[in-house]
């Protein structure tokens, strides 16, 4: 056993409910000593990939051993399974919709295990709950040190993480927005590291569109403050990922720019 | 003591403000090791009602111990009586207004207690922030083993939990609103044990009007994904209770339905 | 090192991002035994004023030794510093640009020290998020018992509060609107302390005037309960300030009150 487990909680269940308590309550039943650290809980209801971006960027900052647990189960009750993803230094823990797969394949996928075993599992199982239930239980149980091969079969047949890869062709990226933050920066699913790979250095002027339309010209520079108050920019945020953002203004509602847009950026 | 004592806070103090942070910096103070655990403070202002049902379906699933607070206290600074409310294996703490009746109710009211002690409070008493100055430090002296006989008197005229229970006459079961949830799902007061003991079970058809007016038929089912996406269901929670949902969609925002309306099930 | 330390964090990073875990991260992996308490998430977005009052109000409730981090910081990645305050009883990390000095001049500043070694920050430093690169690792050191010396100069030149001080001429006050709190409660610059100074006692009649415009008599009291339902009061809050309020009613709302407002009170 870890000597002070983390455990970190990441849901569309909202704050004004008791549902996340209920799965803290669960936790601290089974495992006293956890620290329990919520990623957010503010996912749009059923949006499996806004989980998987907010969980993909965290991760690596956690201690070596932390249990994530991701529930946004649109189907709960449904034979679609919960399983445990053993990556490097970490467990995910949640259903087998794709959403613990893009932060699992960044960091690497060791085995993927369903869970099975009833005695990691509450008494009583609803049909509407596993977050409490089933993945709850099983992220305590694991911060104490059981096994994950102790919880079920290992698969291999998981579903994909929830995103379309970025296409280059010519001067231009294809890709998506991923996210809009709290402060309305436009975060999309082109990487850090693809940018440095097309040999783009801070300076550079994009030519930048949303779902074909809004056009945008922009400089690519490393932090906000670099442009005038409610200019635009691109800028690499601090999850890796290429953002568009206005300084001290939302650029999001500027543009009117949501998270699924196609963003095309000609370099 | 218990070992790693574990505090929760229920309150309507919302989380812009710094009144969750004060509270939790007394109950630190007094008793360093505790876990504390938000069951939630996006209860609306002054809905004591929204308050006892978040309540009444969390505590079951904490550790044994667990101290409860939970301050939704429209007349702070009045006459109305703080008060500890021991149950089976925890304890509640807040003010005498009901708040903290249906969860005792539920699971069995050993003993109420005022809290009159000013030992066990902070030495400057606001005249409208009890849950900082009285709540919080009650809850952290239990935590730390103090018997709730230390803190006042026993009472028993306390006040009673605030819900009507339902009614049923012939085929039709009256009951109302309690809470609509993240999802836009609708709580009823209508316990699963009721449903049970009417012989009403999976499949079964329910005529329902809110208030009166929206008149829906649905299936009584297992779980969401049991109908089509956006269609309308009804099924027992994971508190316990009868609620109306459509599919991945917002049955209270498509049906208008707030906390509070009657609702009639004709089975 | 404190036993069990105490770090707090307020933002304007909201909760529906990843940014706030991923600093609990790296004061978890640093500082594994810290408890985390969040003071505010829901700052206003480059809202410092409402942050330092915040930070102000809290601050004495917690443990000796607390480490208090604020960033609310629309420089970030330019020259402003990154700065250690040392007070009686407690350290504030955070952004050089007033939020941290209300709280520091009201509990008394003992020394100001720059961020500096490297050896308290992550290795790779985004040009985006000092809160999780800079400021998150700084506090968990002091949370470990670093010295604030061991982190870089002591400075003087530290920018001030961004409050003016409220001003007394004959029979009236002007001051500002500091905050709207959950409830709507309408908090001044006004202190409890001047009022007191003044001679002024419950019972006594206050004009007020918001942005010259809108005005209202009110008594002063001592709770909102004092008051009918709906009807207005002045009180001085749990923080210490005048406030201006509805019993069981959204003030700011129905006068149309925003932060930054004058108000002058006659009295």
């Amino acid at each position: 056993m870890v000597k002070k487990p983390v455990i970190t909680l990441l849901t569309d269940f909202g704050l004004k409910d008791s549902y996340v308590a209920e799965m803290k309550a669960v936790i601290l039943s089974i495992c006293p000593k956890a620290s329990i650290v919520d990623i957010s809980h503010d996912v749009e209801p059923y949006n499996i990939r806004m989980a998987a971006y907010l969980l993909a960027r965290s991760v690596k900052f956690f201690p070596k051993g932390t249990v994530h647990v991701a529930v946004v189960d649109p189907t709960v009750g449904s034979s679609r399974r919960p399983i445990i993803v053993e990556i490097k230094n970490a467990f995910l823990v949640g259903p087998d919709n794709g959403v613990l797969m893009f932060a699992a394949e960044k960091l690497g996928v060791k085995d993927v295990y369903k869970i099975e075993n009833k005695d990691f599992m509450l008494p009583n199982i609803s049909k509407t709950f596993h977050g409490r239930d089933i993945f709850a239980p099983a992220a305590a149980y694991l911060a104490l040190g059981i096994s994950p091969k102790k919880f079920g079969e290992k698969i291999s047949d998981y579903v994909k993480p929830p995103f379309v890869k970025p296409k280059i062709s010519g001067k231009k990226i294809e890709g998506e927005v991923l996210h809009i933050d709290n402060f309305g920066n436009i975060v999309t699913n082109i990487s850090e590291d693809l940018i440095k790979n097309l040999g783009l250095n801070y300076g550079a002027e994009f030519d930048v569109s949303f779902n074909g339309k809004t056009r945008l010209k922009v400089k690519f520079l490393e932090a906000y403050f670099k442009v005038k108050v409610g200019d635009f920019l691109a800028t690499t945020n601090s999850g890796g990922f290429l953002e568009f953002s206005a300084n001290m203004a939302n650029a999001a509602k500027i543009l009117k720019v949501k998270p699924g847009m196609k963003v095309n950026v000609f370099f």
